[in-house]
């Protein structure tokens, strides 16, 4: 008794309050090379750390966000009332507990929650970079998160962690950098987008550009692309839920009884779709959608090797997590991972969690998610990974 | 093997030239009263019809088409090289064998083929409607084809056939007409339309409405809302297709070795979807689209009485076919179909195809369907059904 009455105690700890930072490097002539080949700088990422890195530097984990994330994924800004993103996952005593643990968090590069984006002043010009920012992938996300990590004074991950995107980073993290990761849980992901995940973008990406608010991306401080902006991510959040999980939370109920305008809002699931995308509007750039998803598009963990050339100079263990009714980035995909990773010889353990809530799921199955991670971080962390 | 060669030359048999004919009624002041309580008239339907009537009129077989669809379901126009929409199962020999029946087919009423619909003219204003249309929902297409299948002398259906949009006007015809109905064949539909069903639609519909062109439904005469009705189509075409389908048919090849410019077509996959999008707005009116999906949305069989009252009084019996790789109409859906059947006493089977079509299958799957279609109308035409 007295055993979970510490364990519920300790849950309640909060992180204090916490803030959001900037690491700006690259600054001409010494600019990023991209993928692309183009170079870009001066780059700041927008980050954040929670707990404390401990002496020998060996308990830091880098988690990395989907698509529409950003730095803040635990805790509390001042004046806030809402946590951080991933806050039921990232705190003491939580599956990434910052008692023992030295999280780390970036906003991606060419996102626009303070990183540098499409919305970002170009310095050539002074004013916003709009379409002339140059082409995004994630291995590009990932090498400024690189020298983050270095500004950091870390020169080994114990874990990185993500869940959709953030997957994809996870596992270019291992592919890019091997010496550096002790460990990857790619959550809810793939190894490379397939044409189903690639229609569904640039659906949103033509609904954006379809808006003359858009003004061929150069619409920064005259106008914002909200309608095209609203049907992306409506279209986004579909894929993100299941049909059962819709079923259950909207059914065919009717908003409310009063007869709206022609062709208003009026079943609840049509109301629920209108606030999330109105809202996220308010709070995301049409441009950086169009470059984020993009780099979804073109990721292709092979990159031209094979797989097995990828995995086989891996040396990270492997904690995959799926959900069976994630229709977005189905269970067939994680599975993929498991079984490069087993050709490789790579120590992996794949986890379908039984859940109805669709891809969203890696969001809101928290306990299953909190025993699966506590178990396996507790295991690097105290194995040899040096 | 003269067998075979008997069974080659009859398949090859076509149709003979085929037209669209026009059928008006409900002229003021008797005009339809619709779901809504709503009057509209005149009204006209398109439809063509394909094999004789019999002199008992017993052969007479409703075929009800999909969102898209029109009145041309076999046949060739002339001049045009590619038949009807589902020419592969109407004609001589085929599964709906004109040498045997007597196949009807009509544009519904809402449409943009020849039907009254948004964009017809509103005898009050000599004008196109737009959005002074009534709503319509799928029982007003049948009351409508209702007094179409009475002005052509038919007294019974030998069986009213659909796939999706059509498979629920199938089935609204067995719950309305019980006495006129011998048999049908639902496929690929629903009972009602599912919450995920809905926000599709729903995220269609905005695309068009956030169209400038659209210019609040009354732009007939004056634009095409092209950027938004291409947006719904291209939503459409990805919930058509199964994510293996597309990754057979695609794969993440590109388009072609040349860069595009910045975020144009690049992978295989988009330019189908433009494709398709660019095409569909020649031939698709854009309040049609609306109106058309809004009466999916509303479709639920069930309609406020319980569904065992509703299924009591159908006298039909049922083939209900699905496919395993549909995500829009799930199997499940088809199954609640067999389910208040058997509850209701009422004959019916259920075919589950293994196909990885998706909800195309309908239109693809043709030799399955074929085999259990011909089966079915032999001895439900063989039966007694008087």
């Amino acid at each position: 008794m007295s055993g979970t009455i510490v364990q519920e105690s300790l849950e309640k700890v909060k992180l204090a309050l916490v803030e959001t930072r900037f690491f700006t490097f690259a600054a001409p002539p010494d600019e990023l090379i991209l993928d692309s080949g183009e170079k870009l700088g001066p780059i700041t990422l927008a980050y954040e750390t929670y707990g404390k890195l401990n002496s020998l530097r060996t308990n830091a984990i880098l988690v990395l966000h989907a698509l529409s994330g950003d730095a803040h994924a635990a805790g509390f800004h001042i004046g806030e009332k809402k946590p951080g993103w991933w806050d039921e996952m990232i705190g003491p005593g939580k599956a990434f507990d910052t008692d023992k643990y030295f999280v780390i968090c970036s906003n991606v590069l060419g996102g626009c929650k303070g990183s540098t984006g499409p919305s970002s002043i170009n310095p050539v010009t002074n004013r916003p970079y709009g379409l002339d920012f140059p082409t995004i992938t994630i291995k590009d996300m990932v090498n400024a998160q690189k020298r983050l990590i270095d500004h950091l004074g870390i020169e080994k991950l114990l874990c990185v962690v993500g869940g959709s995107m953030g997957g994809m980073q996870a596992l270019q993290w291992a592919a890019s950098y091997p010496e550096m990761v002790c460990s990857v849980i790619p959550i809810a992901t793939t190894l490379k987008h397939s044409p189903q995940q690639i229609a569904f973008n640039e659906v949103g990406r033509l609904a954006i550009m379809a808006d003359p608010d858009w003004k061929g991306g150069n619409y920064h401080g005259l106008s914002v692309a909200a309608r095209g902006l609203s049907v992306a991510r409506m279209i986004g959040h579909i894929t993100y839920m299941s049909d059962s999980s819709m079923s259950e939370k909207f059914g065919r109920r009717f908003r409310n009884s009063k007869i709206p305008s022609k062709f208003g809002t009026e079943f609840e699931v049509e109301g629920y779709l209108h606030y999330h995308g109105d809202n996220f509007v308010k709070r995301f750039d049409a441009n950086s959608y169009l470059y984020i998803t993009k780099a979804l598009d073109y990721f292709d963990l092979s990159n031209g090797r094979t797989l097995f050339e990828v995995f086989k100079s891996i040396r990270a263990k492997f904690l995959i997590m799926a959900f069976k009714s994630d229709w977005l980035y189905p269970t067939y995909q994680s599975k993929e991972i498991l079984k490069i990773c087993k050709l490789a010889g790579i120590e992996a353990t794949y986890c379908e969690i039984n859940s109805t809530y669709g891809h969203d799921a890696f969001l809101l199955e928290i306990d299953e998610e909190t025993h699966l991670v506590k178990h396996f971080l507790k295991k690097v962390f105290n194995g040899l990974c040096v």
